[in-house]
């Protein structure tokens, strides 16, 4: 155990609308988006592809297709017009594309990250990598600053869920501290639902959203905990496996 | 019951900073800001107190005080210097004050209560008035938003159970949805605290930050339910009791 006062903060922001209230005095930022960007990433890390290029607009993603690039766009759930694919985690799985690099956009999680560019280390979370994750930041032991993405800077219940469970294996591991009420909800929130995420999440606004959208078996993986054993990091503009 | 599509929405903003993503289609605003604010406008009114001004600023009250008025002042759980009382509820009580109108400015709550009044009803909310202003809103059936005050612009714990045990009643009874994850999370978290909601709040900000000015008991009177049958209403610059 690390004496209190020599412990690392890790704390919860819930959206991007919340990030200047508290990106101050941390050192990384681990920005999640469960419901799909960062686990579509993490999918797409774990499956070979060499790195993904987060941008904010779908503009600029057309103008990586436009110079040859591979390009997703995603926007309110769907893929957009003139893209072959979106923020699904099972588009990445294409054997077609490892050792690429492909641009995306999507409507909350690559605007989370470019927000959180600002930082010099960004890592990108989500269920399917929270152990890979969580245990590299306690290895580190740095501070950490876990951004969700939101719907549109609201408050989400999965991103919430997510950084809560990091938050607390973190404060777990002895060697961190929280003093946020954001944090404290966080974790209260991720240790009610993880028994089961998925009937937790049920009148959750979002996969009331993917669900109209018949993305049930898009919802299921995303909320499936530790599938994937990457560590996805932002170098010079591109997401890359850690250890790559 | 009223059929689910003509429900009245109730939804859940956890802060000052999120309020222009949730502030259209509602037709009312009930500030919160249980750690002292609305909880002390609740005792003044309650206490016969004629009104109370919710200025925003220290200079706005001591102008007030310069023509005569009583003001109050609050920063940081302290009270500013040259002001008799701060926001603790029992320096309302004070049988001096009733029939009086007194300029209150707090360090989150009237702030929250001012960026609310572009809303043509405003409420003040807290536990102490928690039946009162719950039963109320269900008679009116119409759209109501639960503003946390938070603590500068951050969400807080206490507001969030105030807010969610408001939209709880109201849900339950079968006038009104939620559609907002953060309505659900508040929803979730005030049923967890209700039986003992001091307890829940032990590890707190705001409660760590006032136990260090000895607010103990101001912590508990805050805390404690449906101790005061006032409706105080925002009306002409004034907060009043609905019924006077």
């Amino acid at each position: 155990m690390t004496p209190e006062d020599q412990r690392k903060r890790v704390e919860v922001c819930f959206s991007p609308s919340q990030f200047h209230l508290y990106r101050t005095d941390f050192e990384i930022c681990v920005v999640i988006d469960v419901l799909r960007a960062t686990s579509a990433i993490c999918s797409a890390i774990a499956h070979g592809v060499q790195a993904i290029i987060p941008v904010s607009t779908v503009e600029e993603a057309r103008a990586y297709q436009q110079q040859g690039h591979l390009a997703a766009a995603e926007r309110e759930g769907q893929i957009v017009e003139g893209f072959e694919f979106g923020n699904s985690p099972y588009a990445y799985m294409n054997p077609e594309l490892k050792g690429k690099i492909i641009a995306l956009t999507t409507t909350n999680g690559t605007r989370a990250i470019n927000i959180a560019s600002e930082f010099s280390q960004v890592v990108i979370g989500s269920l399917n990598n929270l152990d890979a994750v969580s245990d590299w930041l306690i290895e580190e032991e740095r501070s950490v600053l876990l951004l969700g993405s939101g719907w549109k800077d609201k408050f989400n219940l999965e991103d919430t869920i997510c950084a809560g469970a990091i938050a607390d294996k973190l404060i777990d591991s002895g060697k961190f501290k929280a003093e946020e009420d954001s944090t404290i909800a966080a974790k209260f929130i991720s240790r009610s639902a993880r028994d089961n995420i998925f009937a937790f999440l049920k009148a959750s606004s979002h996969r009331r959203r993917l669900k109209r959208l018949n993305l049930n078996e898009d919802v299921k993986y995303c909320l499936t905990t530790n599938t994937l054993d990457v560590i996805p990091v932002l170098r010079n503009g591109q997401i890359e496996n850690l250890h790559s």
